[in-house]
C-alpha cells in the first residue's frame, strides 16, 4: 500500500467544566479542567493525526454551534453535576449530528447525559458508591482496535464504584468489564451504533480522582477517537419514497395522507 | 408440573383511527377501525388469555391515563397519518411504563411513531413504496416462541413494501425478513429489549390492504403479545446509592453535589 | 387463559463423576456424586414440572445412547478431568441433538467439554485460580427468565475463579457477570442459540466447593432448565432445494454435481 | 498523523478448482480457475496494499501448510463439490490459525465447508434453487467498512439462489441481506469474531455464473480481505492459571488433577 496521509480527525472534547470550579478539591487534580486533561490525552496519543478544540456548558450555546457539530469529526462528552442545564435545542442538535455520523465518545457520569439517554432510549441509570475504590478494567473483546496497547487489566488505584445494573441496551460490543473493591462490576467499555453514527461509552473517569491521568485510560480515550471517526460523509437518515423497480432514485417524504393520493394516480405492477 | 391458572394478559390496542375515517376505501376494509380489527385477531388467539380494550387518538389523554397503562400488561401501537398529534407528555408516559416493563408491540407505520424513536433513539426511517406488492415473510429464527404455528413463508399477496436501509439499533433478535414485488428487503419482525420492557416490531400491516385480516398476521401479533408480556412487577430502573460491603440496599439519587458532601463524611475503605 | 397442565420437561443431569471417587474431600461434599446433587436441586424447583434421570462417563456409551437422547428434552453437562475419555461419536451425537432442538445446560468446567467447544467453535479458554474466593454473580439482564427469583448479586462464600478473557463467540445474551476476591471477573451466564436448540453456559460450581447445595445457584440451574427446553418438534436443519416459485416443498440435498445435472434439465425463469 | 507505509496484507486464495475442470461451462466462465478470478479482484482493489497467492485442493496438503498459513494474513475460501475431500488436519489447522487471529473470508457454497462449520458449531445449512435468479444485495449496515463504495443495491443479474432459513449462529454483524428472483431472501452478509481472528462471510458468487467478475463483488470482498485482517501478533488462545494478586503472569494448563494437588500446597486467602 502506498505512503499515504491521513486528514487530522478533528476532534471537539465537551466538559461540562462545574465541578472543577466549585470543588477545591478537583480543581486540585484538574487546574485547567477536566476537557483540558481530556483533550490532552488525546493529543499525546494522536499527535499530528488529530485536531482538537474544547467547549464548555458555560459558552455561548454550550460551544456546540452547528458550525462546530459540522467540523467536528468526533465529540467526547463529560458531564455530571449539571445535565439539566444542557439546552434541549443543542442535545437535538447533537443527537442529529450523531445520526448523520459524527462520532461520540461518552465518558463516566456522561451515562446519565441527556445526549446519551436520548441515543440509547433507556434510563441509564446504574448502582454507584462515592468512595475510595480501585478498579480493575477487563479485556472481554481482546482484538478489539480500542484495546490496542492497553493492558489487561488496566488498574486503576484510585475511583468511584459504578456496578450493575446498568440500564443500556444490550451493547453491538462489549469490550470492557470492570470490578471494583467492593466486588461490583460494571460494563465499562460498550459500542453502538446509532445511524451513521458510532459511539463509545467509556465509564473510567471521575471529577474527585485524577482517572484522566492514567496513562492506560488516555490511550483507550484516544484509541476510541479514532474508532468512532467515520470515513463517510455526513448525511441525516431519512425516509425515501421509490417508484416500482427503481432503486436508486428515492425522493424524500411527502406526508402520509399526500402519499396516498400519488399512490391513487400511480400505476400499479 | 402442577396444573396452573395464568392470568390473564391485559391488552391495551392502540390505533390512531385516523385514516379508516377520512379515507373511503380504508374504511371499507376496517369498518369498525383497524384497532378493532387488530384486537379481534389477538382475541381470537389468545381467548381467555387476554382481556383486550382499545384506545385512540382522539379519547383524552389519546385513552393512555397512568391508570390506564398501570392496568396495561401489553400494549400495541399504530400510527400513520398523525404521528405529531401525539402529546409528548403522553409519550414520556408511555416511554417511562416501557422501561418499567410494559411489553409494547409496535405495527407497520409504528415504526415513525414518538414512542418507538424515542426508545430507539434513531431516525427509524426506511424506503417506502406505496404500490400494491406481494410480501413474503421469512422466518430467520425457526425456533423463537413468536414464530410458533407460523409457515414460512407468510405470503401477503396486497401490501405496501417497506425497505431498508431501515435506520434502527441492531435488534437483540432478529426474527422476520420480509421481501416485496420490487425485489426490496426489510427486517419485518425484530425485538428489543429496553430497560425492564420488551418490544417486538413487525411491519407487516397496512391501512390500504387488508392484512390485518391475514391469519398469519394475526397469530404473530398475538405470539408477540404473549413474548412481550413481562411476568416481575413493574418498576422502573432507578439509580442506587450503596454504602461499601452493601450489596442490597441502595438508596435513591440525591444529586451530584450533595452526594459529595455525603462523600466527604463517608468512611473510606 | 384456561388451566394447563404442562407435559414434565425430560431431564438429564451428565456427570463425568470422577473427582467425586478419586478426591476424598469431593466425596465428602458430593456423596453420591456431583450429577445426584445437581439433579436434585432442578427437583427441588421443578417438582413435577420435571422428569430428571442422570447418566455418567462410565456407563455404556457414557448413558447418552441415541434413545436415552431422543426422550431429553434438557440435557446438563459436568466435565472437568475426563474431557478427553469422552467419545468422540457420542460428542457428535449430542451435538446432532442440540442442532435439533434438545436443550443444553452447561455447568462450570463443562467449558471445556467437547460438546461445548464443538457448539461454539472456538477454544472456550479462560483464566482461572484454584483458590479459596468469594463469587459475586451480579444480573446484568434483569428481566431474563433466568434470573426470577434470583438475588443479585448472588453471594458464593466459597469458591475457585473463573476469569476473562473467555474465548466464547459473544453469546446472543449476557445475564450474569461474576466477580471474585482477587478482582476478576467473568461472564457467568450466557445463552446460545445454534441449530434449533438453547444452550446456557453457567459458571458458578465447582468440585471442590458446594456449590451445588446453593440455593441461589439451584434456582438458576432450575430456571436454565426451563429456558432452554424447546416446544417444537425435533428435526435437525437440513439443506433443501426448491423449485422455482414453490417455498414449501423443498426436497434433500442430491449432491454439488448431480443437482447441476438437474439445473441443466430446469426451466429457467 | 506522518505519512505512513503500510505492509502489504497477504492474502491467500484458496480454491477447491473442480467445477473449473469437470463442467465445459464453468472453465468457459473462469478459464484459469475461480481461485485465479477471485485474487485478481482483490489485487484490482488493494493493488500493493496486497500480496496474493492462491492455492488449491489438489496440492500437496491443500497448499495449506503451516508455513503457508503463518504467513497469511486473510485466507479466502471456495469450496463445493469437494467438502469432503479436506483433510480434517488441514481443517484443524486452518481453525487453529483463524483462532490465533489469521483473517478468513468464506464464500458462497463455502458455507458448508468444513472450515465454516467447524468455526460456526452449526450445520450452516440453507435453501436453494439452481436456476437462473437475479440476486440484489441490500446494505443493512450503511457505515460498515465493508460496504463502501458499494451501491444498494448490488444487482447481479445471473445467479443461483441461496434462502433462509441459514442455520447460522446470529452473526455478530449483519451487513448485507440478499433477495432473489423467486422472493426469497438470504443474510448474505456477514461477520463473526472467533478466537483472536475475523470471519466475513459473503454469499454472491457462484461456479455457473460469472458473479465474480462482477465489479461490485470484487469491491465488496477486497474490502472484506482488509477489514478481517488482524493488527496483532498471531497467538492461540489459551488457558492460563493465576496465583492470588497477580493478573498478568498467568502460566499454562498443568492438568485438572494436578492443579488440585497445586492447590492443596497454595496458600488461601
Amino acid at each position: 500500500m502506498p505512503a499515504q496521509r491521513t486528514t487530522p480527525i478533528r476532534v471537539t472534547v465537551w466538559g461540562e467544566n462545574r465541578h472543577e470550579r466549585v470543588d477545591e478539591s478537583v480543581g486540585r487534580i484538574y487546574p485547567d479542567g477536566m476537557h483540558t486533561t481530556i483533550a490532552g490525552g488525546i493529543v499525546e496519543h494522536l499527535g499530528d493525526g488529530c485536531v482538537v478544540r474544547t467547549a464548555t456548558l458555560d459558552d455561548p450555546e454550550h460551544g456546540l454551534t452547528d458550525e462546530v457539530l459540522e467540523q467536528t469529526d468526533v465529540l467526547t462528552w463529560w458531564g455530571h453535576a449539571a445535565h439539566d442545564e444542557v439546552r434541549d435545542d443543542v442535545v437535538e442538535r447533537v443527537h442529529r449530528h450523531v445520526l448523520s455520523g459524527m462520532g461520540l465518545v461518552v465518558l463516566h457520569s456522561g451515562h446519565w447525559s441527556k445526549v446519551f439517554t436520548t441515543l440509547m432510549g433507556t434510563s441509564c441509570t446504574l448502582s454507584r458508591r462515592a468512595a475510595h475504590d480501585r478498579e480493575l478494567v477487563w479485556t472481554v473483546d481482546p482484538t478489539h482496535p480500542i484495546t490496542e496497547g492497553v493492558p489487561n487489566p488496566i488498574i486503576i488505584d484510585a475511583q468511584e464504584m459504578y456496578g450493575e445494573t446498568f440500564d443500556i441496551p444490550a451493547p453491538d460490543e462489549l469490550i470492557f468489564i470492570s470490578s471494583f473493591t467492593g466486588g461490583e462490576v460494571f460494563r465499562s467499555g460498550c459500542t453502538f451504533r446509532r445511524g451513521h453514527g458510532k459511539i463509545f461509552f467509556f465509564s473510567p473517569g471521575d471529577q474527585d480522582y485524577p482517572v484522566y491521568h492514567h496513562a492506560d485510560v488516555r490511550r483507550v480515550i484516544a484509541n476510541g477517537v479514532v474508532w468512532v471517526k467515520s470515513d463517510r460523509p455526513r448525511t441525516l437518515p431519512t425516509l425515501l419514497r421509490y417508484e416500482t423497480d427503481d432503486f436508486f432514485n428515492g425522493h424524500g417524504y411527502t406526508g402520509p395522507i399526500e402519499s396516498q393520493e400519488e399512490q391513487a394516480h400511480a400505476p400499479t405492477n
